[in-house]
């Protein structure tokens, strides 16, 4: 069974993304509501937190795992391969490689939270496939707040927006990575502000990719031909109304969010 | 000891003011930041992390607890002094108190969280002391993130505070209460534009007045004439650079964060 964990319900992009791709594979997420954001944490904390939510993913039939928060994804990786003997999938590795498979000119943009974009996470992988490539970074961590107020058409997130890719607008980047999981919700704005030359990588998407690329190529993972969806679980930690509104948002369905 | 909780840093104004008209009395402090923000969380959660925090207050000398959050003052006030066999002093009944005896057209505005609004706390104490009053209360969730940014002064932040403060502003309330303690450190903006005549209740301060009126009235809790405040300790759950850069801010000079 899949296992998903993000620390709110942003991380439910990935989710719906991995549903419509891998429909015959049985699916539990878990949404660290009661402690989220992640993004403004340190690194230790995000860590314990990761640990914690993968022991409960695991306990509940998971046996593979898909870290479904950049913020995560960035510092805690390396502790849960150590930690637990099985697949761990984060979001960097795919959002990278669709970068790099798309950007001609090799100048890539990438926005994040605070503790994405402070880990050079991105960075790193982008470098250790060649040199060539330019990488310019920006921490925008009000949006992760406008997105969990519904504020996602909102005149004063198109300002805040404007502030936060100015910089980068400059940079003549072709390919902007969604480092958050949470900006996909964003998408229209921010493609409005970057401009429609820049192509931008929802790491949602490449995750849910990866995922499937990589379920269908081991035998100890098959496909469950007469599996429904609606069967799949999404747990939270606390159980809020804003939850409960962007998890249908999100999927443009009814959610049922079960609180732990 | 007075024990004064937080879910960040926010609650440090309490602190500060409670430091400025208290210098003979100790202090501890916990800024509860790995689990930051609370004003968006459900009641439940907030009243199991508010017992959590007071635990670790009484265990480390505190006899006292000043609830230094208005959202935990609203819903976890009640089950503290349940649990503990210790005065619970919380943010709302100090600012409504001075709110009252300020108001003269008896309109008055409340301006907090999510769950602070959400749990009608300001309303139901100005009502029980007479109908006379008219309450307006707006819930302004974004304020938190905007000021735990440092965007104090930024313009995107004064385009917001006239959407939250648009519907007071034609109320003719004559008072304001800054019903969260990030509030303070936006009080130049919220005065300009909900304009020079409306009184500005700062829950902070009026805490810290309530508070000295407690323990001068109380033999169990004898001032120490030679307490230097600068063995206050503040304890926090995670540390970040953001929350020393606030911390310093509030209090005007640096702030040894303490993670425990």
């Amino acid at each position: 069974m899949i296992g998903i964990f993000d620390s709110g319900v942003g991380g439910m992009t990935v989710a719906r993304a991995v549903e419509q791709l891998l429909p015959d594979y049985p699916l539990l997420y878990l949404g660290d509501i009661a402690r989220t954001p992640y993004g403004t944490k340190s690194a230790r904390t995000i860590i314990d937190y990761s640990v914690e939510n993968t022991k409960f993913l695991v306990q509940n039939g998971a046996n593979i795992i898909v870290i479904a928060c950049n913020s995560a994804s960035s510092v805690a990786t390396e502790r849960l391969r150590q930690e637990f003997n099985i697949p761990i999938i984060e979001v960097i590795t795919p959002a990278v490689e669709q970068a790099i498979s798309q950007s001609r000119t090799g100048r890539i943009g990438i926005i994040g939270t605070r503790a994405t974009i402070r880990s050079c996470i991105y960075e790193q992988k982008i470098k250790q496939k060649s040199d060539k490539y330019k990488v310019f970074s920006k921490a925008c961590p009000l949006l992760v707040s406008l997105v969990e107020e519904g504020w996602t058409g909102k005149r004063e997130t198109k300002m805040i927006l404007r502030r936060y890719l100015h910089d980068l607008k400059n940079q003549q980047i072709d390919t902007l990575v969604l480092g958050c999981t949470h900006y996909p919700l964003l998408k229209h704005l921010i493609q409005d502000r970057i401009g429609r030359k820049v192509t931008l990588i929802d790491s949602s998407e490449a995750t849910a990719r990866f995922l499937k690329d990589y379920l269908e190529n081991d035998e100890h993972f098959p496909a469950e031909s007469d599996y429904d969806p609606g069967r799949n679980r999404y747990f939270v930690t606390d159980l809020t109304e804003t939850a409960e509104h962007i998890a249908n948002k999100i999927f443009g369905r009814k959610i049922k969010l079960l609180p732990i």
